[in-house]
């Protein structure tokens, strides 16, 4: 049905209509004192999403280029990395970082697998030297619905002592806690179109003191993504690029909404719209691709050599758009995005519409409704 | 007054309306096949708008973004590049070209005037050994309002043979003709936020064949801007990252609208906005910090020293912003922006108001009325 569109993918998520209102106001100068305060504002929200006292900075880009600016800034040809490598984003990461001419180790789990923390520790343990100068993690990884655990990783790191950690919380922050100043994370970046609940456009970097120490000895070369540029115009409420406005409007009341549900809230949300999907999927005899002990909690891949005839259907018919499978993994897998602006109401329609869908195509070896009642016990 | 604001600043430039609901619809899937019938009617027009048929790649980023794009991806450390300077733009591409360890000669004009075309030629001319790689040129200098003399000095780049011209267009692209193809133009780098109607957020980078030769031999690391990333993916009508979806939908209205007035009556119309905004300033006895033989059609700067009164008078009487003078020109001169959504009545709006404001500042020596007299006789 023509604009009936439903997004369950993992970015990007659905718009709450008042921050789709706040972007189609006439834009304002960026240079003006009532665009300074705007930036004011978004800063201050923005740590307060990220838990941190770091500086979070604002770059027009998507959240690649935020990660780009991540690794180029803090690094210089040659220097040895880690990075782990479980899914398209690690492979991403490993690959920008060979481009740039650093030292990658990767460090490998079969996709649908968490990263073994094990494998970071025997690694850097093994650096006497401290030649390693960077570790490289994908929190959440959006190809296969694993939640890499950043948190025992990042104790390695931190017992190494000389690495930097950089995040990729792309699908993770707003949907998963991500502690920066308790875990003393160093570089945490993410984009606009997941857990913001904004449209695609805008990109974060937090940045923690000792990276700004690497930044300075860095030798990487840099001018957009140059991030003491923003850094120096952050401090002074503005920007050192023209700033996407309106999307910044859109921001401005999306954190605001945030900041009213409140981070345990949100979280804890997220909790419950992954346990009820996972569990529904179980109901249905539908194998998950990622162990419930290793769980996005922005998305769930589910395993289905119908995937593509699921995902069709469930578009055509329930006006639902799915997620299919990445490279390999194409016609492998669906994956159902529950992150950002997604409530209760959102999973129980998309389970119910998968059962119908399922139905439709003939699917045997499940209780029609078996879904629905999974997840309604998960969101008591 | 509350939410009055009228921006005649050389961007954000005013958005039309449908335009700011296009950007306010729910955002959909940018790999589904709805979204790529998006990307290839925004393909096909920006060639329009471009008058080339060399690729037009859609970039996340601001005009910056784009022109580091425009170089990083033609070019090696060490390379010989001219890079024309008469204004805080053109310092910003020679910076830029250096981080990168360019081999930069820089040829300069005094803000305020143009570039002079003979000095390109002579240093072309001059190397016969066919060092020079490119000529990096800004076609309108937003700073100043000066129009460079781009047509003349692209002969001579043609006339060296190796070089390529890469051209910031940011402020002249839709406001003044860029006949890329006719010209011979390799790579032309430009914003959202300017003629192009929408807010700021994307940029755009036409890339010609010689230019994508001259890729394969470059060495400067690049991923997140890797233009040939974007090539492959605008070749199948789609994006190598996550695309700013809502403004491509906004930019979607944007060019249709383009379409429908034409490129000649759109170029006629900055012409005829310029020649008002320069008539009236000389009515008023306002110096034009640019020559008429060099006048941009998008912005004109007017010396004052008086400036930042005449902007906030205008600011806080008649909700008028205009932008004020940057580096060493803050508070000698002021820019009025005319270009984008910018029609005769603004224009005329923006003169009324500063004659009222002239008269509430005390000024002397201008005839009340002259201003809106000689802009209505440019408007017949």
């Amino acid at each position: 049905m023509e604009n009936k569109n439903m997004l369950m993918i993992p970015g990007p998520t659905p718009v709450p209509e008042n921050v789709l209102l706040a972007m189609a106001k006439h834009p304002i100068g960026h240079r003006s004192g009532e665009f300074s305060n705007v930036i004011a504002e978004l800063t201050e929200n923005l740590k307060w999403l990220h838990q941190t006292q770091n500086d979070v900075l604002m770059l027009t880009t998507s959240g690649t280029g935020a990660m780009e600016a991540g690794i180029i800034n803090f690094l210089s040809a040659g220097d040895q990395v880690l990075v782990g490598n479980n899914g398209k984003f690690g492979e991403r990461w490993a690959k920008l970082s060979k481009k740039f001419g650093l030292n990658v180790t990767e460090i490998t789990a079969e996709w649908g697998h968490p990263l073994n923390p094990e494998d970071f520790r025997t690694a850097l343990e093994a650096d006497t030297n401290k030649e390693i100068k960077a570790v490289i993690i994908t929190h959440s990884e959006t190809s296969t619905g694993v939640l890499n655990d950043l948190e025992t990783i990042n104790k390695y790191v931190k017992a190494h002592g000389e690495a930097l950690i950089i995040v990729d919380a792309v699908t993770s922050l707003g949907a998963f806690n991500v502690p920066v100043d308790e875990w003393g994370l160093d570089v945490v970046g993410s984009g606009s179109q997941k857990g913001y609940m904004i449209p695609p456009g805008l990109a974060f970097v937090s940045v923690s003191a000792k990276a700004w120490k690497a930044y300075e000895t860095a030798t990487l070369p840099k001018f957009y993504l140059d991030l003491k540029a923003y850094k120096k115009a952050t401090d002074q409420d503005s920007s050192p690029f023209t700033p996407p406005v309106n999307l910044m409007n859109g921001l401005q009341a999306a954190l605001q909404m945030m900041k009213r549900e409140g981070l345990d809230n949100i979280f804890a949300r997220h909790q419950r719209l992954t346990n009820a999907t996972r569990a529904a999927m179980k109901a249905l005899n539908l194998p998950l691709y990622a162990p419930d002990h290793a769980a996005s909690t922005a998305i769930t891949a589910v395993c289905s050599d119908d995937a593509e005839k699921i995902r069709s259907t469930m578009k055509k018919k329930f006006d639902i758009a799915l997620a299919g499978g990445q490279d390999h993994l194409k016609g492998k897998i669906f994956r159902i995005g529950h992150l950002g602006f997604v409530g209760e109401r959102d999973v129980l329609t998309a389970i119910a519409s998968l059962e119908a869908t399922l139905i439709e195509l003939g699917h045997q070896g499940f209780t029609p409704g078996a879904g629905i009642a999974a997840a309604a016990k998960e969101l008591l």
